[in-house]
């Protein structure tokens, strides 16, 4: 730095980013802190999470997923 | 390194991992290979995913693991 | 889910989880905004990442740390 | 799959990626194995890894990298 006032502009930005990775470390907390408490009522986590990726699917997508993977297991015996 | 012969062992330890990690390149370059030939082929590599995922299962985890995921399915509208 | 009240709760617990997801992807783009600003500022972002790491660890340990990284360096003629 | 030829061309592409993966991972172990060889030995395992990726720069980046990160610690109080 060749003076002090990029410095100071590099500093802020450094703080800046670590008060938002600070943040969203505490929302990752929260995150678990979800599945915790879904595993305490009985609910399966590794499954709950598996949901959550079908949920981002288009109806479409989902039911392309879903045949696809149904013949895909016959053909290799899993069915 | 006070002396020469811990240097020269630190810089056999790092060329043996060295090529160690080329190895390992390599044989996932192999993978993506067949992924890209399997695609080539007509076949879906993200499907291929998670058959093999599923394939790492004992028979009765797969078997508790689709009777769990159908529940939730059902419970959320996604069946 | 053998009744409505737990299909509910599923629901609920999965909502919850979808939303602290939604917010954590939010916080993840603040960064890579900072870390875009900063860049179109001048700034290095893979050193900034660096510095970031570095700042994490206790005065001690980064002396050490530095000490070690400088005797290795020498050591495979990287100084 | 609609008929037996491309059922077996599926098992055949999906052995022929679990036999790679198994071989990947066998590599990885004997990573882990040279890393602890070396921890068994004296060396720091964390700085070793920081090496490596070092030797993967040219000798040019890893000067400017070098002369970057001095400044921007001068810049944040940690030269």
């Amino acid at each position: 730095m060749t003076d002090n006032v990029s410095a100071e502009q590099l500093r802020l930005l450094i703080e800046r980013i670590e008060r938002l990775e600070e943040e969203k470390r505490g929302i990752g907390d929260d995150i678990k802190d979800v599945y915790a408490e879904a595993k305490g009522t009985g609910f399966d986590p590794k499954i709950m999470r598996a949901i959550i990726r079908l949920r981002k699917m288009e109806k479409h997508q989902l039911d392309e997923q879903d045949a696809l993977l149904e013949t895909y297991r016959q053909a290799l015996g899993m069915a």
